[in-house]
């Protein structure tokens, strides 16, 4: 460009096409949120046109500029960046919405310059967070851009990345929040109260810019002014107005996910022509490139060789919890695997990833009690090709429990780890018991949930997990000690199972996990003795369920599985089980919490709820009563 | 008391007492939190025998004002707290975390003086918003105050509070935040940072004030200048020492979550006595008596009585989508029961909770797009007697998870309803549809889940949700138009279900709820007249139910079940199904969403993913092939 000033037309010219297809393609689907687009499109143009160090042609170059659209239901001004870059056609911008087409109602990952998968609000900014932090980590230049609305930053999840930011002095992230006041059904909360915004940002110590969100030279300013900062987090708070450049819904509620169909799209586009006419008719031969990103040297190659893991080295019959062995082999997995990265959210020493923290230091991140955005920062460093294990307690991933299904929409391959599951915590009480993680992990697509119930079987189920790289991995840890069964050699595929104990005269098969697998091995000795004979599985991978050797064993067994799980009987291991073997006439009876526990030793609860040896025993008996 | 210093003299002796029951406690149960107890201990004494206006012998008097332990895990703080008011024994005390005592290791509403359960952190804010702002629906004078711990403040929870509070002006809301700057593994993100503290909930519009949180004198008077404030809500940030007044404990790294046992309760013990000999050695008659309520007219008389709602007048064949009907049913649940309020996420006119606002404005809350203290709030509202209806699309309850666990573990009687429910949105995409609010419903101790397929239904089960006091109930509503079914007099019984079609020759038996059951009619429509006769039911009651019908129904379809679902496989109403009929030798054969879905139209999704009529005709061309 030979000056500001061709720039800055060329600029407005490319925000009026970004307006234009913004139109455009909701009105060929017959839905969508213009509005909302067109009150950010002049901040996408200069971000896409004038911010940027980028090479679009080669979008996963790993030092390139990352832009999230955290308000995602404006995906139609994302696929028309794309589509003024040259790199999205016509008609394939045309295909918003319909079936099959990568340009989805909210951007997910099916488009590939979308950087995650967006539209459940106030999660951008985490996943900002956590390229961010990578690119510290990395030692790249790259800078991440996060496009939020006004009405997401009531969501907590934003506040926990603003903290975050903040602790790590992240200068190479720059939010914007696009403030036209105007949310779904109402005004939002702060209206357009910009020195609220400014005020609350400053306080968490951000740098705070506000501009006018239409005037493109300020906002190129403004961008000059963020490249400036050192050492903090960049906010800039862009007034503006939604449905700008529309005269009929600029800056009028009702229009909030409303296409411009039929006359009001050609009345939109008149509008736009009518109030842009410069823009409208630019005709000026360009050379405009994209500033290109400064090459680094690589100091992470983003790990794709098949991770493998040397054997455990525990002893048959020893003590330890499993969360431990966990611990043990993150630090373990982190020697082989530079790509590897611990999140924690404040209780690395009840986790484990303690461990991991002492040799590699430089890969633990602490996160604080913040677990929705210790979860979207998972998936900024999973965007970056980064293996992000991330643990805290079972029961509180259900507290990001939005964040984890958007990650799986966005199939981010985050490894996520709960400890403290069950009643067998015991004394602490329910708040602190993972009852429903099974069920929270199971319903997500593409999702794999394991439970080992030994220190061996957990060090190869990590190994599994970091080969995992299709969706979330769950692995569920337990706080007490537990035996070891198995030899360090032993093999453990993702949807297989164990079969511990079978017989030619077993009556039925309990399929058990975790403690309860402990609970059911006890019981086979004392029905063994009594001459009753029952065959035991160690149901290591609750989802998938590959069910041959399940039906195999059941078939041998009376055609009865018994399972007896730590976990509400909802969704659980009884749950999955049947669902694997839904249509073979097997007869199932389940043994699960059934009730809302209390505090207590854990013997004494695992006994109340019935999912003991004991209780196992018992079922036997009345089964010959009958 | 005669004078101000003898009232001190009184409290610091409370105060001592609190700190010595702290550490007993814990030490006769082996676990729990005394160095978070003794931070917060002189906080507690202030509230307890100086601010709050209360009848402790009448503790659900509706003008007491209430105090919430955010920090649940410095539970034998409460539990001291009414020891010293003289309604807890030294036994019950000694009790703690004991199986069978209402003294939990978190507090739950087994201990009846707790407000609510708490112990996963950041929650405790939310439920004081409600409480608060339904003592300014009632008129009532009590105040709340909730006593947070430093660590928990990251929780993005806590500022979707701050911002709501601010927003409703709550000024009878008083919160504290015991900054002793230790968490469980580390520093906490602020540190001392005192001033940034102060800051950010200034930002935020509140009152803040700062005090040492170990000064009686000091927390007197600032509790008196928390009581003049108008007009905005108030938050004390009071500078403590983690295990204060135990010396091998204060200020240290390494006692969070350690009882103090054996010898070293004795040096604890030792250590109190020593650092607070006045209070040790108080033996003053005192005439201390809580301030009393200010009594208020009973502006609100919480219904007890049983719900009877006229029936609805919907026409056979009439197009209505329930989320409508839904918000309809609302309006006039709201006309008969004053206890009904309504809160919305800034999506009023997608779930049309819009429909009651209009109506009943004053028992309307907005509160804004910030899942997780909407429904904290909910709990809130519960607490007072409040019948509180919560709405959102259902795939945002998962941004709340842990706070309807949260409630469930309290046993507050929320009414949930998720509109936007499966693939039937359409051309939004996955992230707005809701396919895994089922499994996430089921598994909560005591809940109910319902799903209606048609406006009269809704109508009905909008009813019983008022009249289901146990626990959470859910209610699944559909974006799409669907035809009505039922005449209005049907009922509409928990735990049932209705059969549709039936003859004595079916083939199966198609289980279906909501937009799957319009396309089982279809599909029977098609079946019949090829001579293939299967019966349909449908299941509006997913959680739970009665299996009588459904199993007399199966025997008599040639022991074949087919669910087909608008949800994903797990968890579902497939497993639903399956689990309420797992040893009744029935086949299943399940359909439903089984991987991760696209934007496109209603019709097209629900046909790609095998859940419409035509899926299941080609299932039974199938079924007769082999």
């Amino acid at each position: 460009m030979k000056s500001l000033h061709n720039l800055i037309e060329f600029i407005e010219h490319k925000a009026y096409a970004l307006r234009v297809w913004s139109i455009k393609a909701p009105a060929q689907a017959g839905s969508g949120h213009p509005t909302s687009c067109l009150s950010a499109a002049d901040i996408v143009a200069v971000l896409f046109f004038y911010a940027m160090r980028y090479d679009p042609y080669h979008y996963n170059n790993p030092d390139n500029d990352r832009f999230i659209l955290s308000k995602g239901h404006a995906a139609p001004l994302l696929y028309a960046a794309w589509h003024e870059l040259g790199l999205v056609t016509d008609e394939e911008i045309l295909s918003y919405r319909k079936f099959g087409s990568p340009l989805e109602g909210h951007p997910t990952r099916r488009f590939k310059y979308a950087e995650t998968a967006t539209g459940s609000l106030g999660i951008g900014l985490s996943v900002g967070v956590g390229e961010a932090l990578c690119a510290k980590l990395d030692k790249r230049d790259y800078r991440t851009y996060v496009l939020m609305g006004d009405s997401e930053s009531s969501e907590g999840s934003v506040w926990e990345a603003v903290q975050l930011a903040e602790y790590y002095k992240l200068d190479n992230l720059i939010a914007f929040i696009d403030v036209n006041n105007l949310g779904q059904s109402s005004e939002t909360m702060l209206d357009y109260k910009i020195k609220q915004y400014v005020e609350r940002f400053s306080a968490f110590g951000w740098q705070v810019f506000d501009v006018d969100g239409h005037n493109i030279k300020s906002l190129m300013e403004v961008i000059d002014k963020a490249h400036q900062v050192v050492g903090k987090p960049v906010m800039i708070i862009a007034k503006t107005v939604k449905g700008y450049g529309v005269d009929f819904s600029a800056g009028l509620q009702g229009f909030h996910g409303k296409a411009f169909t039929g006359e009001k799209e050609q009345k939109a586009l008149e509008d736009l022509r009518k109030n842009f006419p410069q823009a409208a008719a630019y005709a000026a031969q360009n050379d405009w490139q994209p500033k290109h990103p400064k090459p680094n040297a690589v100091a992470f190659d983003s790990a794709t060789a098949i991770v493998i893991m040397e054997n455990s080295e525990y002893k048959k019959g020893e003590m330890i919890a499993t969360r431990k062995a966990y611990g043990t082999a993150l630090a373990l997995l982190g020697d082989i695997c530079d790509a590897v990265v611990s999140l924690d959210a404040e209780v690395k020493n009840s986790t484990y990833a303690e461990i991991f923290e002492t040799v590699h230091p430089e890969r633990f991140f602490q996160c604080f009690i913040a677990e929705q955005n210790m979860v979207g920062m998972g998936v900024g460093f999973d965007c970056r090709g980064r293996i992000p294990f991330i643990s805290t307690f079972s029961s509180f991933f259900s507290r990001a429990h939005d964040q984890i299904r958007m990650a799986a929409i966005g199939t981010a391959a985050l490894r996520l780890v709960g400890s403290h599951c069950g009643v067998s915590i015991g004394q602490d009480g329910p708040s602190q018991m993972g009852l429903e993680d099974i069920a929270l992990m199971r319903c997500l697509p593409e999702s794999i949930v394991l439970y080992p119930c030994d220190a061996v079987s957990t060090h190869k189920l990590v190994e599994q997990m970091a080969r995992y790289s299709n969706g979330i991995s769950y692995l569920r840890t337990t706080r007490m000690e537990t035996p070891v069964l198995y030899d360090n050699d032993e093999q453990f595929p993702v949807g297989g199972c164990k079969v511990l104990r079978k017989s030619d005269k077993d009556v039925a098969c309990i399929v058990a996990a975790g403690v309860t697998l402990h609970e059911a091995l006890k019981a086979y000795e004392f029905l063994a003795k009594q001459n009753i004979f029952v065959s035991v599985i160690d149901l290591y991978s609750i989802k998938p369920i590959y069910g041959a050797t399940l039906l195999d064993v059941a078939r041998k067994s009376n055609n009865t599985i018994i399972t007896v799980e730590d976990h509400y009987l909802e969704g659980g291991i009884g749950e999955a089980v049947m669902s694997a073997l839904c249509n073979e006439n097997i007869i199932f009876h389940t043994l699960g919490v059934n009730w809302l526990p209390r505090s207590g030793a854990p013997e004494k609860l695992l006994a109340v709820e019935f999912i003991d040896a004991q209780a196992i025993i018992r079922f036997f008996d009345h089964m010959f009563e009958r």
